[in-house]
């Protein structure tokens, strides 16, 4: 048995989300579907996590097994050649039999983008969210400073189904910047892992905050309320991108 | 009589391009409706020139004519509530009455982009030419240098209708830069104006002759040849940006 490693980019406008759902295109399903083809039979593609609906990503890990060698090269072009353009496999790996995409992580990076001229730049149309409140900057970075660390974040997770919270609800934040760009910002986003919605729902509560909505001393009560109503709503799903899955130590078989 | 400047910006994937056609939605096409919608009355839109299907621009210029004074601020809000969100009206200024959106103009500028990794971006996708032939970046600045200055760039340009060849196809080009960037090239041209289809028949030859497949010898030979057949094919249209249109100094009415 052999285990291969995809890392795969995707502009996730037109589709919903990673995920394979009933009633819907989701790029997990588009990959099995190009892997079947190539491999002649059916395997299981495990990414590192769900992205939402219109969620981007410049680098999801995926993996499969399966009984023979392949060749990799061969496999990255006839991938791409079967996927729409908005999906691209950036890169096929054989990796050792015990990584697992989802398991094996040790810490996400996402960014989340937003612009904040009052005319929207129509290349960023499904790359960022608009917002059009007068925002003070050095404000929203000191409330970013507050989820740093280690946390319970229940107020600012979404159940993925009707009532399934996570079972542990406590999750570590090492590092969040916020980038000031042309237009706008980037808030940068590293941890151990994220609960659903998490980043999006931390994004709209720093936009509350440094917009003046909400006081900063807000955010304290709000941890401590364990109370996902209480919080702010979600940024949209078009801001944000998966931009990189970390791994525990495991030696590639190059 | 007033007259109005719009700044335009357009990502132009689903277009025919600039210029009102039959059977095709064209982007002055949209903007004049629009202009009609909230001014009750049809008033004509003339732009700095016209881009190609596919073509984007970061900064098209057009002017329309009318009898009142207009609230600019609330045409600006009024006109992108109605435009779809891959066409942004920027800016609208009062300007001179003098104004020509098109024969005031003093130069242009406009941005190619190439993408030159193995795989392509997804993200990028609209928006450069995927080049996968190997490139000598020294020998295509070299190249580049060559169309510097004023030429007669017949073998450089597409009749815009069949047999309508430019009364004067002598144009002068200030500047060529080509800059390396994540992943590929953006080359930089500006000049004081550029004949229909130029700016993507020198990318088609600049790229034959960075990746071996013309020698840089024949630039000269196909200037004194004035034949647009014996010529590279012109570059895709959508790595192509309109990214400044300048004028001679005219007093905007602030």
């Amino acid at each position: 048995m052999h285990c291969y490693k995809l890392t795969i980019a995707y502009d996730g406008t037109h589709y919903s989300g990673w995920q394979i759902q009933p009633n819907a295109i989701a790029i997990q399903q588009l990959i099995q579907d190009a892997l079947k083809t190539v491999l002649k039979e059916q395997v299981v593609l495990i990414g590192s996590g769900r992205t939402d609906a219109g969620v981007h990503a410049k680098a999801q890990i995926a993996h499969f097994k399966w009984t023979g060698q392949l060749d990799i090269s061969k496999l990255l072009i006839s991938l791409n050649g079967l996927l729409p353009h908005d999906i691209r496999v950036l890169k096929v790996e054989e990796t050792d039999i015990d990584f697992h995409s989802q398991y094996s992580t040790s810490g996400k990076e996402y960014h989340y983008f937003i612009h904040l001229e009052p005319v929207m730049d129509p290349f960023k149309r499904n790359y960022c969210w608009h917002v059009r409140r007068k925002i003070d900057i050095p404000l929203l970075k000191a409330a970013a400073q507050l989820f740093i660390g280690k946390h319970d974040f229940t107020s600012f997770a979404n159940e993925q189904h009707a009532g399934s919270v996570a079972k542990n609800p406590v999750r570590t934040i090492y590092r969040i910047d916020v980038c000031e760009t042309d237009g706008g910002l980037r808030i940068e986003f590293e941890g151990e892992g994220f609960l659903y919605k998490m980043v999006r729902n931390i994004v709209g509560m720093l936009i509350d905050v440094s917009s003046g909505r909400r006081p900063i001393e807000g955010i304290p009560v709000l941890f401590a309320a364990k109370d996902r109503r209480q919080a702010s709503m979600a940024a949209p799903s078009q801001g944000l991108f998966l931009v990189k899955v970390n791994y525990k130590e495991i030696g590639n078989r190059a």
